[in-house]
């Protein structure tokens, strides 16, 4: 049997689901925006006009018309055009990375450090530890890229917008760098995009996608969870054909298929009049940022000891740096019933920086951030003596 | 990149979908059974009595209600003590086998010879060729599984109860000495029993399953797709707590969690009067019996020359060994509008058996099966001179 290592974010998830415990360590969207009278209206409509046959075996590549959606809006909203054939529906978009970790597990993979946990997982379930790869303020750093593929790296793992844990995006001449590398060294890259469709419209200068100016060396994946809801679990991959054609092989080893029903549903509402689903982004959009100023305003007034190098313009995380161990911090804050994670927990090494954190602010009400941000303060003091500034 | 090869019975499945063939070929459940109304009845019920949070992420390990129920079934009804810690949901019980052939990737594991593809493929999306088990009539060869342990197996996979593909089924003495070689070898071994619901009462010498002898060797994988709908993506794993919280884990990296909206509603129908599990299995199992019977009998009248060696006495297969090849005798089938699967693709071996088929009676009306038999029989005159007998 192989070994398999506990998650400590879950052991915290667990800490944290208390119901007293002002939570920021989770990756929650907001759930009193999820579409739920569209979404049972659509249940209802597939059911009525298709039957039972809504609810028999399914394709592994996905319902056409759902590939066929997502193929037109990667054409028209995000600039790329897209067949069906070069779309994969997958059980959320954790699947389109397992599927991906498994076609590359025959050699080395590099992710950004800090990233993506449930990447990690993963990479590392399916038998490869990623190389490290340093991301900036503004993108991966081209050096490091470099260096893996001497080791062999033929993929790489990032997210370009609104990353997870540190909310930046790449810009857009760290990006024309990168696709350049990509294309010279001939490495394939995830491009995860889940938090890309919560883009808060304040960065002057956005860049396009990787897979716009790459469509060749980029493995595009897109999820549902964040802009219609997580339980649905339908996320996608975007890729060249005859890689699309091996990743459905592996999926139907994997699960035969992603449920047809919810498959359906979700193309109802998409297409359905009564729900506009820019509308909704717009509202998630403008939720989120909202929340994002009470957060930042939060810490600027309780945790003037932070460090925010970075203010995110989507997505649904702050990134800090203390002048104190995080993880050390965390149990003091957990009695305060405040939590967080420790940024420790998003990184490759084995010796981690501990003094940073993530903040979750997609899933808590403006007064309950300010809460939260006043606890983690009131830990800090009960936890430390601050050296006098 | 991993090599991924093409499934053949992908490609059959294909052309059999053309509306004018008759298809034995496919492993459907018979979707006029499907029980529609009492599932749009839940999915309204969940999503107006939980709302938002029906959408929402997830546990890993699976809806706890639905975890208990499941555990409470495998208790009452397949007399096998079982807490819902030993029990994972998955998505769909394909997801079971890929997270079992996970886990055990680091060793040799064997499987049942001719056995079912899917396990064939989660083995080898995995990295792992399966060592072939001989199984006859009875159940699988202790000679072949000591040699298989002898080369380093750790992990046995089977189907105990009307296989797929030959519907057979362990016997009561076979099934205490492969026990007793399992505790004895320290193997592990997939009890995979996606069937074995589908029972139709026939067998005076019916075998108690596999883990309720040996509940830590085993790990046995159910499914909701052919007693309630495919599309719910609904199965599950039972095991000793410590190896599914293993798979919990293993889960968590392949897609997070399964859709809790989906596990919500059928766990709904399962609880709620209006639907009674047990009648709606009496009613797959009689309409299944019949066409098991109308089956029979075309092939008694069609098809002399078919050697039937095991009547399947549950499940949705007939296997039958011809006197032709059967691999040649499919694209005259196909000329002739019927479909089924040759026999060679369920083996491991590189030069298998080519005179045997597997036929599906679960979705197709007994007028239609006859139809299909004196087709393949055509089929069978039209492309060979049958030596005189």
């Amino acid at each position: 049997m192989i070994q398999v290592e506990a998650s400590f974010i879950r052991e915290i998830l667990q800490v944290a689901s208390s119901p007293e415990v002002v939570s920021l360590a989770g990756g929650l969207p907001r759930d009193d925006l999820f579409p739920v009278e569209a979404f049972a209206a659509a249940c209802d409509a597939v059911l009525a006009t298709r039957g039972s046959r809504a609810l028999q075996y399914a394709t592994s590549a996905g319902f056409d018309p759902l590939r066929e959606w997502i193929a037109h809006r990667m054409s028209v909203v995000h600039g790329v055009a897209t067949s069906r054939d070069e779309i994969l529906v997958t059980t959320g978009s954790q699947q389109a990375l397992d599927l991906c970790a498994k076609l590359f597990s025959d050699g080395a993979v590099a992710m950004e450090n800090p990233g993506y946990l449930g990447a990690i997982l993963a990479f590392r379930a399916n038998g490869v530890d990623p190389i490290p790869i340093t991301v900036g303020l503004d993108g991966p750093d081209i050096d490091d890229i470099a260096r893996a593929a001497q080791m062999g790296a033929r993929l790489l793992y990032g997210m370009s917008r609104h990353q997870n844990p540190r909310g930046t995006s790449y810009g857009p001449e760290a990006g024309n760098t990168l696709v350049e590398h990509l294309e010279k060294r001939e490495l394939f890259m995830i491009e995860d995009d889940p938090y890309g469709e919560i883009d808060f419209g304040e960065s002057a200068d956005r860049a396009p996608l990787l897979v716009e100016r790459s469509p060749q060396r980029i493995l595009y994946c897109g999820s549902f969870s964040k802009s219609v809801a997580p339980s649905i679990r339908i996320g996608f991959v975007r890729g060249p054909a005859d890689i699309i054609r091996r990743l459905e092989r592996l999926k139907q080893a994997a699960d035969l298929h992603t449920s047809g029903f919810l498959q359906m549903a979700l193309h109802h509402m998409l297409t359905e009049q009564t729900f506009v689903f820019d509308d909704h982004l717009s509202e998630i959009r403008r939720t989120y940022r909202s929340q994002r100023d009470a957060l930042l305003a939060a810490v600027a007034d309780h945790l003037p000891e932070a460090t925010v190098s970075h203010i995110p313009t989507g997505g649904m995380f702050l990134w800090l740096a203390l002048d104190v161990s995080t993880s050390q911090l965390f149990d003091r804050a957990i009695a305060q019933h405040v939590a967080f994670v420790p940024g420790r927990y998003f990184y490759l090494d084995s010796t981690p920086p501990d003094t940073e954190m993530r903040l979750n602010f997609s899933n808590t009400e403006p007064n309950d951030l300010r809460v939260a941000v006043e606890r983690i303060a009131q830990a800090r003091r009960a936890a430390f003596s601050p050296s006098p500034r």
